[in-house]
């Protein structure tokens, strides 16, 4: 356990503590939930034959990257060169920054980071879209006093309207520029479809990602025709992973929310094949005032992000349901749509399931992992989210 | 400058450092707009003849809220136990938490907190609506090993439909039962109206604090005739201060925002009387990818809060205007509406006005402050933000 000097970040949790003693509001990880989670994604992979490399953006943790490798994960995405460079403070040594980078002061930690990694028999990989990335990335390479290479991804857009060049030819070109610079190896394609993981209805997810496959081995194809084999096609996500598992075009899985599985992804029409994640974070809350009309807790937005939809109230019958609105900042109001259900006294203890699971962590300096249940188990550890925060 | 040793919130800016070299995305603080705001309430204060208490929970520095006070400001306000630790770490010693707090262990906190600003010649507030509130906040007092006493505000609902007694009677008897412990001074009537912030027209801002100053008046009378003078009405934000600030019934303002002013406030149809509070606080960020359709930034919500609205892109001439559209964690999506304006291309420094400073400012570790505009600027300080993530 590390323990922050800081009193603003001071944890109110310690090693071996009972679950309804952790001060509140607390993140609280169930291990034992999140254990099978990643032992139904490593069960997933191994049937399907493909790799997994989970996305780090959701729990920046390095002890977590490590943890994922152990049960055969293949290293660790990230969005943000920070981000990369956090968990190779914290052992991780091959990681994926599965996203643009154009700042050359950015561009001259990648290019020190990748020569890290070497030495201690990892390697780094990067996305591309665009000539200008790609020179700007060369010469960062060139520039550093190294001969570490790193492996890059054409990032193609199929369906996302973010990142990524259309498919096809514009991918060509940009791969056979990437193959002009001695220190950039040409990696394959990143084709991740974030849009279509939150589509609700298991058919919608099901022909975007149809559609994603085409693109991506069309592009595949013309990448063949130019001469140039395709490593690896990269991409998916907790909502889709089972089909492009199953498109015979993706090797590798970027998924990285089945690990907490969070409100909003548990409000998708479910897929038969997918495996069944479970709830494994928790916002620990308390109510501190209490009226004939609704009572109000102490976890607000500064405790969870609301970006994909406002927290659920967990562990309750159907019939004593809490409906939790957002109560600004540093509350939560609670209200019942049952006539049977009663309002929480004060001090009452309620569990809230994130919507989002990715923002909800990077709020947090620590995250309390509790081992037993959360009913009556006990803190077994405390995870640090060593790359909160990292922006740049 | 504090450096941090961790490599995820490591400071890509220095002391001195261009703006325009500031590395993306970053918040940053003009430090000028901030101290114009700063004097513009500090004259808005002095007219009025009221105290003004900016609340922390906004900007979360230690040095900030000391700032406030060599302007005039009469202390700090905060939301939570660990902000007041924070600020008080920092050297802020007349701290007012503006919230209910019921846990025991923070209630410990708290008696801590309290005789080490007495001897520090400081002094601590808090704020109930509950009876088991008081009880368990006059235990907590009592078991500490000194004789500090606490000042206690009733806090009474004026429209916020969140946390508060209902005006008159109740707050009489929650006013008689502070009363009844040696420890607990009664200090007035927390009368904040947060809701009332935001609605846009001026007239409805007006409305709603009329309603909350006869609310108010109505319950000090009340506590006048039931023998307890109220020694001060607080309350106020930066949407409707100048109501409160001329109502001769509030004697506290705990507005906070204006010190950076967000593109939220900004959207409030202006009240006449209002200083004209100027946007101190922006994200830095880059363009790292560029379409046909659109492009995309380094800036997405783990940047900035966007539960006031998304930002706003600053500085744009009215024909090239750029909107700003979700992207994600990581990313946004720029987009013009205009046929004369030019996407921008790749690299280029843009600069955002968030929704929310709150929340904002609680993503990050540090604010660059910068001297000298936002063009030609250096960088003059690095405000450390002590109370990120002070959640219990």
């Amino acid at each position: 356990m590390k323990n922050m000097p800081d009193p603003a970040t001071a944890l109110h949790a310690t090693i071996g503590q009972r679950v309804d003693l952790i001060d509140t509001p607390a993140p609280v990880v169930d291990l034992d939930a999140m254990d099978r989670n990643i032992q139904r994604m490593a069960d997933f992979a191994r049937k399907h034959q493909v790799r997994w490399r989970p996305h780090a953006k959701m729990h920046k943790c390095a002890e977590l990257a490590l943890r994922l490798q152990q049960s055969g994960a293949g290293g660790a995405c990230v969005q943000k060169v920070s981000e990369a460079e956090a968990l190779a403070a914290g052992g991780v040594t091959d990681i994926y920054i599965s996203n643009e980078v154009i700042a050359p002061a950015k561009l001259a930690r990648v290019a020190r980071l990748a020569q890290q990694l070497a030495v201690r028999g990892g390697r780094l990989a990067i996305a591309v879209d665009s000539l200008e990335g790609i020179t700007r990335l060369a010469e960062a390479m060139e520039s550093a006093m190294s001969d570490a290479g790193i492996d890059v991804f054409v990032e193609i857009d199929v369906g996302q309207g973010r990142c990524g060049v259309l498919p096809g030819e514009p991918a060509v070109a940009l791969a056979q520029a990437v193959t002009q610079h001695a220190r950039l190896h040409f990696a394959g394609l990143h084709a991740y479809h974030g849009r279509a993981q939150h589509l609700r209805g298991a058919a919608e997810r099901r022909e975007a990602i149809a559609v994603a496959v085409l693109a991506a081995r069309a592009t595949r194809d013309a990448l063949l025709v130019a001469g140039l084999p395709v490593p690896l096609v990269t991409g998916a996500g907790t909502g889709t992973l089972v089909h492009e598992a199953a498109s015979g075009i993706y090797g590798e899985l970027q998924a990285g929310s089945f690990l907490f599985m969070d409100a909003d992804y548990a409000s998708n029409e479910r897929e038969p094949a997918q495996p069944a994640f479970e709830h494994a974070l928790f916002i620990k809350t308390q109510v501190i005032s209490c009226r004939d009309t609704h009572a109000v807790c102490d976890a607000g937005h500064k405790s969870h992000a609301i970006d994909s939809g406002l927290p659920q109230v967990a562990f309750l019958p159907p019939d004593r349901a809490l409906r939790y609105a957002n109560g600004g900042d540093e509350h939560g109001l609670l209200f019942t749509d049952s006539p049977k259900a009663r309002l929480p006294s004060i001090g009452r203890m309620l569990w809230l399931i994130p919507g989002h699971c990715d923002p909800t962590v990077n709020l947090h300096g620590h995250l309390i992992g509790v081992r037993g249940g959360l009913a009556h188990g006990v803190v077994e550890r405390i995870l640090r989210v060593d790359a909160r925060g990292a922006l740049t």
